[in-house]
């Protein structure tokens, strides 16, 4: 099937793929007062005096925008605001079938951080929580971190924490099918340091592993390198305590798990056999991974992800994020904390009962999975 | 009934007016394709390519956004942004029971004019359209002006010009049924020159009435004040040629129509007594006009409306600004001209096919208004 003709077609015959109704009658008079003036003055004055009550007598105070700037599209890339507007609307109908969730997708016509903090500000009373997508590394860390900062309602950019905690589900139970126990001993390598990357990093190392190594287009992120940005630089402080230096080949080297979000392809077979026995490998590059699926059975890969939905173990984000809103919004969390994240990789994780080399996570129609992980969320709360 | 209590219960039991839901079914995998990715990639290319699809391949291009930063609600005043948003949900729920439309409250963290521009801008591009509801005066005149220009969706701010559509509609038939047909020679005091006042007094101008006199609470708006903002200043290009001076009475004077968007109970039986004979009088102050239904009935007044439901010729923007927005929006109008609200206007008047003294406007419950409306309004297009 070609998917993207298909997807026009059906976008057209739909008309896009939200709709906003109204949950109440307007057949009458009293209807109408009710609804609408002079009734509605009474919620109104009951926000007034206790805006507690926001989440109750309205729908926005449990609605969750989704807001890009459309500058890191799919693998389309900075394809502007009205462009990126399916995917957003497609992020919302996700919510909205898998938790259950109102949500309004937003594209914004700026792609200055200033600006971009600002006018979420702006809106913010408008949603119970801001789901961040689709926004360019490195602004993408920075914007999170002042909205976070300055807003007391669940931001998270998903691009970063939405695949970190996929993965770091995935990492648990493949870790548990090639029988390595300790956390300590087990050497990651994460290829990519943009959104997903750098998040990936953070999360499994509040986990506990230890011995992770980042690389980029250039290879080791490390200390002797002089072009790093402010956020790989952070990123030394919790990765490649061992000091290496050198390519992606050079991490690779007797290393236990390679975490690819990067580019097609580019595990060779020596990659591989430099790993140690059992190798791990995530190969997220989208849509093409970094290895080929046939040649990663060839090579020895003792577990394979990827984000391909027709070969097993797909790490997809639909896993986490409604889940996640949902807990949130259902706790009243002011914030997406690190707790609230690895439960949540740890509820994913423990959804598959006797995980296999062919099954360390859910598929995105396993039952139960957003439900699950908005409660373990929920406990974890900061309210 | 107490109506604000009920409203409450009403909004508690129903968690708010709206829900967001997808249009789309997401059962399998290859609904997941075609809905978000890959499949979703289609579109977002086929809208980059080309920016006139937006409006069939995604639901926002047909959304209407109802923004305030809720600085003049109701009568309830400046309550701010969240305590707004029961009124906003409510106009988005009309517009969707009326028109069929999809629409997104949004309320602002700001009531800056500046900020306001810039957040509108910025989010603009999520929406076909925007209706600016419940922001004070004068700061909406600029806002809107602002706005207009910069953006290449219609924007219409509703307090001004939805008041202004319906209370021409009705002055319209209140004329027939007085057997005044001479425009040329109807004398009209307007009382408020906030955003109502104002933009009744410049639709009524554009459709030809030229003996306009506006009071504020100082009196008339005339050469004499010192006292006047740009906005009032700019009401004596279309206003008072006769340069009158003094108080609302005085102005009243022989006059033939009393159109009040200002206080409860400032008609006396004097000011009704100087008006002509038959006098027509639109008392729209909320939730009390400015003349009691009885006293107004006993004085001699001939045709009276009133903001209320309860009497007859409720004046209520209901009647216009769903068929509007569906309107501008069936059309890919880019702007709501002059004379698209005249036509709007003329044809909500056409509605009631013999006025009478008790009915000179539809009721909000009359069958087609919304499409009768959209109809004129779409015929009379820029594209």
């Amino acid at each position: 099937m070609n998917y993207q003709k298909e997807s026009i077609k059906l976008h057209k015959a739909k008309g896009g793929k939200l709709e906003i109704r109204s949950k109440v009658s307007v057949n009458n008079k009293t209807d109408l007062a009710l609804a609408y003036s002079p009734g509605v003055a009474g919620p109104c004055l009951e926000i007034e005096k206790d805006a507690s009550k926001y989440k109750t007598l309205t729908s926005a105070g449990r609605t969750v925008a989704v807001i890009s700037d459309g500058s890191a599209v799919l693998g389309l890339g900075n394809i502007g605001a009205k462009a990126s507007m399916p995917v957003m609307e497609g992020k919302s109908v996700l919510m909205n079938k898998f938790a259950g969730l109102s949500s309004v997708p937003i594209v914004l016509d700026t792609q200055d951080t200033d600006q971009i903090v600002h006018t979420i500000k702006n809106i913010a009373p408008s949603f119970a929580a801001i789901n961040l997508e689709d926004i360019a590394a490195p602004r993408c860390f920075e914007i999170e971190e002042r909205l976070k900062k300055e807003l007391d309602i669940p931001v998270m950019h998903d691009d970063q924490h939405g695949t970190a905690i996929v993965v770091l589900a995935g990492l648990i139970n493949a870790l548990k099918v090639t029988k390595r126990t300790d956390k300590d001993d087990v050497r990651i390598v994460i290829n990519g340091a943009g959104a997903a990357g750098v998040a990936i990093a953070r999360l499994l190392r509040e986990y506990g592993f230890t011995k992770l190594v980042v690389c980029d287009s250039q290879g080791i992120i490390s200390k002797k390198r002089k072009d790093l940005n402010p956020t790989k630089q952070l990123l030394l402080e919790i990765s490649n305590e061992q000091s290496m230096h050198g390519s992606l080949i050079d991490a690779l080297n007797d290393a236990d798990v390679f975490i690819g979000v990067s580019k097609a392809d580019i595990l060779t077979k020596e990659s591989i056999w430099v790993m140690r026995d059992n190798p791990i490998v995530f190969a997220l590059a989208n849509p093409n991974p970094e290895i080929a699926p046939d040649k990663a059975k060839d090579w020895g890969v003792a577990v394979l992800a990827t984000g391909r939905s027709d070969v097993p173990n797909q790490v997809n984000n639909v896993l986490a994020f409604p889940g996640i809103f949902r807990g949130a919004i259902d706790s009243g969390a002011r914030e997406i904390t690190e707790q609230m994240k690895l439960a949540a990789a740890e509820a994913l994780a423990k959804m598959v009962k006797q995980p296999t080399a062919g099954r360390i996570i859910p598929g995105p129609f396993t039952k139960g999975v957003a439900e699950t992980i908005a409660k373990q969320v929920a406990k974890y709360a900061n309210k």
